[in-house]
């Protein structure tokens, strides 16, 4: 079979075989952004025309792909939901010489009814966490999620506006003064941060503690990006552990991201450990078994 | 005498009798940062050159205007300190015709030794909060300060990046999609937020669920600024009661952001009560009344 990771600004494609082994992989800079109206099909047969070619005619699509401003939208499917309820929410797309699938992205709602969304992520999710006991999965990024997973389920999930949050803070207030925003990790001033989280004040006090400590020389220009980093991911964590969590924590993405929540969650004493990689695929090869 | 309080964006001179009433008060668009160096006695005589000349020989200034950036720099005074302390380190000014002199700003370091820092504040802080008793002082915009303070002196104080912190997310993040941020306030959405604050969860997931609400067309574009406007101030609010409070709280501030501060206090169910208009001149008054 093949799975195909059709995001925002990405795609990546699997060819998958029929013991969920990952044989090929590829990806393109050809996130749905991207695409024109009505161009899907084309997209999709330069990156897996050839494999449909040789004979792989299943194919499964997860991601943005299925948004409003994708190929075919697929409503949200209301958690708890998981590999069986995505399965039978799949939407066929035409597709000349495979039969393709779209799945739907999760929804939730909280205590308080304030919804919450995910396309995509429920794949890597299903995916890393495999088994009967319950699990914590934590995906860093500009939206983080943090799922609480249960038997092939997702239960419940909760997004923190955390890597947007730090773009805006570093490159438009007076915090930019203070730093650069790509400037080189700096795990001393990263580890200041999270440690500032920690304390008592609440995050918007914290930011401008960094402002003054910047003016009392007692930061440098060096450390400031990483202690923002820190000072935001610290807050994530302590907010995601008030809420309860199964660790070891599960974390998925990119080593620079995960690394950092690893220090994070060291910070505050939580174990936690890395998804293997291609989460994904493992995720659209389980729901593609149950596919009818 | 004639009193001034001299801020990055803004000039302001309070022409005050020897009862402590303000007689005359000015504003220009010439805060400090439109000055070019040196030019600051120039724009002091355009301002009160005609008041001098009528014989007012006792001029204080506060605010910015005593920072690096400002005309002379007067070092941070540390809290604990008040009127006293302050008029004892005020800094002498050359100036044709009048007696200048220049107050210092104030600094605070908390329990963790976390720098605070304020330039100008200080003069309404201590001209709103007369008497023996411990009252807590707030005001709210970009950098909004809580500060202690009893018996003529500054205790402590904490800032937030509350206001700059609004115009980041509202401006720089995919929040800008779903909302004007000079849109008209909105009370409706403005309690909503106030309201999600209160709630578990943390900032950071709190603003992605007002981005998740737009996408279930759960709020609209005329109150979604409101909304992130309470979240952060609730959030600002909720962190300053944990800190300790002497209620009513003193707001001082414009009536926009007065108002606003208010209705968060009233969802947390703290009194309040908004300093009397001048509080800067009353401060500088105060002071000035105990220089040698």
């Amino acid at each position: 079979m093949i799975g195909v990771d059709w995001g925002t600004s990405s795609l990546r494609a699997y060819r998958i075989g029929p013991d969920g082994v990952v044989r090929s992989r590829r990806d393109l800079p050809r996130g749905i952004l991207t695409v024109e109206p009505g161009g899907f099909p084309d997209v999709l047969t330069q990156m897996i025309g050839d494999w449909v070619g040789q004979g792989e005619r299943r194919v499964l699509l997860c991601g943005m792909v299925g948004s409003r401003q994708g190929w075919i939208e697929a409503p949200y499917l209301p958690c708890p939901a998981g590999l069986e309820a995505l399965a039978a929410a799949a939407i066929a797309v035409p597709f000349e010489g495979a039969e393709v699938r779209l799945l739907p992205g999760l929804s939730w709602r909280d205590a308080h009814g304030v919804p919450e969304v995910m396309r995509g992520e429920e794949t890597q999710i299903l995916g890393a966490a495999i088994g009967p006991a319950e699990a914590t999965v934590c995906l860093p990024g500009s939206h983080s999620k943090w799922a609480r997973v249960k038997d092939g389920a997702v239960l419940g999930f909760r997004s923190h506006l955390t890597g947007e949050a730090f773009a805006a803070l570093a490159g438009h207030t007076i915090l930019a003064r203070m730093m650069d925003p790509r400037a080189r990790h700096h795990p001393g001033g990263f580890a200041r941060g999270v440690a500032r989280a920690k304390q008592a004040g609440g995050l918007l006090h914290h930011l401008f503690g960094l402002r003054a400590a910047g003016l009392f020389d007692e930061i440098t220009e060096d450390e400031a990006a990483s202690f923002l980093s820190g000072l935001l991911i610290g807050h994530e964590v302590a907010a995601a552990l008030e809420d309860g969590v199964a660790p070891p924590i599960i974390l998925i993405g990119a080593p620079a991201l995960t690394e950092r929540y690893g220090a994070a969650l060291d910070a505050f004493g939580v174990p936690h450990s890395v998804a293997a990689p291609d989460a994904a695929a493992q995720g659209l090869f389980l729901i593609a078994q149950r596919l009818t």
